[in-house]
């Protein structure tokens, strides 16, 4: 990982960045051209398929697959048995850390035990889904079922069932000697809580609620894999990481990595749950095993129950504040669930929970929790908006028993250039004040709302941009067109973001870079889309890339010229010495008519993940005090997106992450019944909202310039989703008076509070 | 163009090249999974079916299509009328040179008159093949025929019909007045040949004549060509150079280059006939109209009646020696018919028909010119067979009748470095001398030969070695695996040639590299597959790659050791500094586990074509008298080889161009009607030689090693075609006494010749 250098070159007259170019992809994506994973076909495809199991905990006491196996065109079935033997083994992937293999593949097949409802258990191919749907229905698995918990604080009691008898808690490094459901016990500490919570003349600790959620994402799973004969594994996938899906079919099939070629397909949404793979090693396995490539699609039920939400969690925040408005203590304890496997949000969310003030003094704890969920995934600024929907409720709380503006009082406390989260990392130049700022002066918060039950609320949101690997490569057509060929999955429109940076560097327009995403066997090593990093890191190796093929274009003029290469001047594209001038393009055409090498170009980046991204959100709602229906009337989201490369997806992303947020702060959750089965696992009955259900969402972009990044550019996708629950929190308690401490905030569960109130 | 250096490194240690790696492509060619143009299926695919005149010469005086239009499932019908004007539109197409848009566009489909029987008037396209191909035969035509010509001297001859009527001679850059066949009359000069045939002490000048001969590739023409609505144009083509297939398409349709990516197909050979277009416009126009992506796939008799064979030949060949056996001067005339069109194989005919020998006076006089057959293509050393039938037997003569044995005379007289060809360029380092002495200590020339109507023949053969740009890009994966992404079409098992150049440069094993062709978007530019061109270039290109990776692993070892990167050691692909040890491998693991910047590689060549391959064959003889059979008893290829990077491949190049020059030598032909229309266009009436035909040829291989080239590789795929005619036409005449001056040299031909003999 290179050192995260001082990389901002002070531009402000950029050419392309800024602008709002059409997507290169969009032609394709319109017409219904793009290819996802589900649609490929291929000669004598078969269909895979899974067995799911119908309990929430169980041990798995046989499985016969004879009936299925005699039915004509079922072609193979596999078990966790197909795996090869991984036990103790790990990977280390990337940015991503250590992953447990066991437990990775165990996801995939449950080993032993199933962990939740929908756990695969085994997979069949056949010649067509309808007789692999027969076909795994007719295998029969022989179960015992186990007492089952899905909430995170009946998880951690003792005498609670426990998922795997093996698991001790992790107590920052320290291995603890009792079984246990919790995996993971972090703790941060900074300055002295004992004595800032001294020096507070109001002090207030709430505790907090949040229902499971999922990513909602409109695509199914879907992958298809080829086993050759030559023993390379071809696969493709709805992945968010191409080289993160092949080193994780890779390592748990024990083969080389680059014995398997992953083509990433167009995905529909990912949101941080098409990072783990679920069906590619399984699709793989049958494959190997019936010669055949094999394609499996998952059902939106399979989805809901088999891939990964985001944490249910309890937090319980206390802070202390001066009468003067000045924070001078903060604690918080967290518990997260992870669903069946270790390996949750805790991590981030315990950094998230005070991220946007400057604590003098705070402690953090944070758990992480198994239970009979499925295994939880990332979900856009995974963990952060649980912690965000307590700490800003508590803020608000502090800054109205201190009478203080919500606005004020986050000013006086906010984060910036220095300040020291309680995990450490001391803040670059970052953005908050400035996003608090524009809020202040924002059209939203000047006008007035008026009208009974109705309320405005305000909150603030943080995230990270991570860093890790990518590459890239490029060749300069005979027409002045560049080919660009870059590793990262495209879902907000990065191939757009990215060209456009390259085109900056090279002083042409986007539109006359041609991007596209290319298989691990054709671009260098690209770490995931994921953790708001594309547009940052990425980005980060187009403009190197730019560099690389401007340094070339000024040697072929230096030949043409036949002149030192060091005195070729370059200007927003134009190549010139001495009195000869020629274009981008001009010069791409004579390096093709001299027959002069080929331009083509290459360049990798690792940035540190070192950029973070603040929001800031206005929402008004009005209550229905008959129903608990609560109606958002007006909703703007604020960020600071350092320089927002291409204003409209950051406006999307923006958008996306208020409405996703929304949707969580109102509706949607995992419907568990008493035998912890999810009972909505559709999209009928787990409420997603709807364009019908909220308004235009508004939004401000600030631009503060990203030190580590050469045009500024920071990552904006997740942060939007981080302040909107506590946001519309916050909104109800001034429209009807009662604090929502619980996720969903639905109807059912405002009436109660709004019951009780009466 | 890069100037050509002195590159040879002069290392004799290899560890990869001259061993014989299994193809990394073998298993997808075998197993039948390798992706030819016919394979590719699309959504809404329709196919495209040519109309095709029944005469050889005609005007179209109208084409109605409104009956096939009226047909269910008829989607489009296309004309010349459908290209773009192209008036006096010529392109410059890299080595290829200057092409003419309007015959090009002409030959695809024609415009105002067809040119030969098989000419394409008009395409359809259809929801099947059936239904294009019965819409069809719906297209009517009505023509005006023409007289028509197909003998190369009748077509020079005053009063002949006249294919093209603006049509002038250009001899050497003047234009001619009078309308002609005659497209070009080329002259090259040396020396004085008055005075030099004055020195001789013996003079033999002969004729020869041979017939037009196809190619004969396995795989017909295929495209797929799928317009889109952004109108980008996306082509599947069985073509030797994507590139090229994309500028010619490009071109012809008036759209820049990047709006069009080829997708290059596995192709089934190609031996130069798959250069030109056919198909792509055609289905590309197709498809603009209809809206859909249009397939179209030649039928065996489209292939010979629609696509180039290699010239028919009138050459006339004088040269003088004096009684020592030293060459002093030499005359020839050469007139190769290029078909329809302008453009023919003139220029190597010229170039190659005195290039094996250092005659110190020399004329060539040569002409390309029209007639009523396809326009011809490359076929394989594209018109050097021709004059080598010729020259090789005036050589044999010559020797004969001066008592010298045919190698020694050829050994006095051999060009080497420092020769001057006849049209001007001076021979580097060349390896003629090495190749007539391994012939004559080879075992074949020693074994004895005996036995009624047998007879031994030798000749020798050359070939250019072109250059053109190349580009390639490359990664290094985790596990130390380079995935090496290259432009070339492989046609004889160039990834596998290229790759070895890579790993031999990094110290890596040939499996190590995993090589793919990619599409036009996805490398840089790279010319086409031909002129022996991509073992030497694409390789030469390959090397540059190399390096640029290996001063990047140097600089990520630095990074490693804390170190300066130019302290870095590298040998054998273990990096070393300080007592510090890694190799390529562990290397690469320590990148991916460090999260350094991945190593991504890019690299490109443009070198001047300069390089020369000579070949020397013996072949064995018997004919039977009664009817003229000749059977190859035993055939010995010899050839220069430079290093020869894969020895198998090398050989197989040997051995299926010394068949093939068997098959030209011994059967092959198009045999035209009295209305000049081909009469065997199909395998069963067009014999080419099977494996039942020739005997094993036993190959030698000579290591000059090229000076232009790092490892001193020379391409080796053409130079085989050339020498075989000659060889087997001295052999005939040691085994039976007549000279045979016209190929085929077929039962008929020769049992004739035996009769006039008796």
């Amino acid at each position: 990982m290179a050192h995260t250098d001082e990389l901002y070159l002070g531009k402000t007259d950029y050419q392309v960045l800024g602008g709002r170019p059409v997507r290169h992809d969009g032609t394709d994506k319109v017409t219904g051209k793009a290819l996802y994973a589900a649609d490929i076909q291929l000669p004598n495809l078969a269909h895979g398929k899974m067995v799911r199991s119908p309990h929430a905990h169980a041990r798995i006491k046989a499985i016969d697959a004879s009936e299925a196996l005699k039915i004509p065109g079922v072609f193979a079935v596999v078990t966790s048995e197909d795996f090869p033997d991984l036990s103790d083994k790990f990977a280390l992937m990337g940015e991503a850390g250590q992953v447990n293999l066991t437990y990775l593949a165990a996801n995939c097949l449950a080993k032993g035990k199933v962990l939740y409802k929908g756990h695969a258990v085994a997979a069949v191919a056949a010649a067509s889904v309808h007789i692999a749907e027969e076909a795994a229905a007719r295998i029969r698995v022989e179960y015992e079922v186990l007492p089952s918990v899905t909430w995170v604080l009946d998880a951690m009691k003792e005498g609670a069932p426990l998922l795997h008898e093996g698991l001790r808690t992790d107590t920052m490094g320290k291995t603890g000697d009792q079984p246990t459901n919790v995996a993971v016990h972090l703790q941060f500490e900074k300055g002295n809580i004992a004595e800032g919570f001294r020096q507070a003349d109001v002090v207030v600790e709430r505790e907090f609620r949040t229902a499971s959620v999922h990513q909602g994402y409109i695509e199914p799973h879907a992958a298809v894999a080829m086993w050759n004969e030559d023993n390379r594994l071809k696969i493709w996938s709805a992945t968010q990481g191409s080289f993160n899906c092949r080193q994780q079919v890779a390592e748990l099939l024990q083969i080389p990595v680059s014995q398997c070629l992953v083509v990433p397909c167009e995905i529909g949404g990912g949101f941080g749950g098409k990072i783990a793979v679920y069906l590619e090693p399984v699709a793989a396995l049958l494959s190997r095993k019936c010669s055949r490539p094999v394609k499996m699609v998952m059902q939106r039920n399979e989805v809901f129950e088999g891939t990964g939400p985001t944490p249910g969690s309890f937090v319980r925040v206390k802070l202390g504040a001066t009468q003067d408005g000045r924070l001078v203590a903060g604690e918080a304890f967290l518990a997260y669930d992870c669903g069946a496997f270790p390996g949750g949000m805790i991590g981030p969310g315990c950094m998230c929970v005070f991220s946007c003030y400057d604590l003098p003094n705070a402690r953090v704890d944070g758990y992480d929790v198994c239970d009979n969920k499925p295994k939880t995934q990332a979900y856009r600024a995974p963990g952060a908006t649980q912690a965000a929907f307590a700490c800003e409720q508590v803020i608000d709380e502090l800054a109205e028993r201190l009478g203080i503006d919500p606005i004020e009082f986050r000013l006086r406390n906010a984060a910036k250039e220095g300040t020291r989260r309680v995990d450490g990392p001391v803040y670059p130049r970052v953005g908050l004040v400035e996003c608090l700022q524009a809020a202040k002066t924002s059209d939203h918060w000047k006008s007035p709302l008026s009208g009974p039950n109705r309320g405005r609320g305000i909150a603030a949101g943080f995230w990270f941009n991570i860093g890790g690997a990518s590459s890239c490569s490029a060749s300069v057509n005979d027409d002045g067109i560049v080919s660009l060929v870059e590793g990262s999955t495209d879902i907000g429109g990065t191939r757009t973001s990215v060209a456009m940076q390259l085109a900056e560097t090279l002083g042409i327009a986007a539109e006359d870079v041609r991007p596209q995403v290319a298989d691990t066997d054709s671009v260098g090593y690209t770490f995931l889309t994921g953790g708001s990093r594309v547009t940052f890191a990425t980005g980060l190796a187009a403009y190197k890339l730019g560099l690389d093929l401007q340094e070339q274009m000024k040697q072929r003029a230096a030949a043409i010229w036949d002149c030192d290469p060091a005195s070729v001047r370059v200007d927003h594209g134009v190549y010139s010495h001495d009195g000869h001038s020629l274009t981008f393009k001009q010069l791409a055409a004579q390096i093709a008519q001299n027959q002069l090498d080929p331009v083509v170009g290459r360049a990798s980046a690792a940035p540190e993940g070192s950029t973070n991204t603040f929001g800031v959100h206005i929402a008004d709602v009005e209550v229905d005090p008959e129903t608990g229906k609560v109606t958002v009337l007006r909703y703007t989201a604020i960020q600071d997106a350092g320089k927002a490369v291409h204003p409209s997806y950051v406006e999307g992303q923006m958008q996306g992450g208020a409405v996703q947020g929304i949707g969580w702060a109102l509706n949607e959750e995992y419907f568990f019944d008493n035998q912890d089965r999810m009972r909505n696992a559709s999209f009928l009955d787990y409420r997603m909202p709807t364009c019908l259900d909220v308004p235009m969402i508004e939004t401000i972009i600030v631009e503060v310039p990203n030190p580590t990044h050469p045009y500024g550019v920071r990552g904006a996708g997740e942060t939007p989703i981080v302040a909107p629950p506590a946001t519309i929190a916050n909104a109800i308690h001034r429209a009807v008076g009662v604090r929502m401490q619980e996720l969903p905030m639905a109807p059912p569960a405002l009436w109660k509070a709004l019951s009780r109130q009466r």
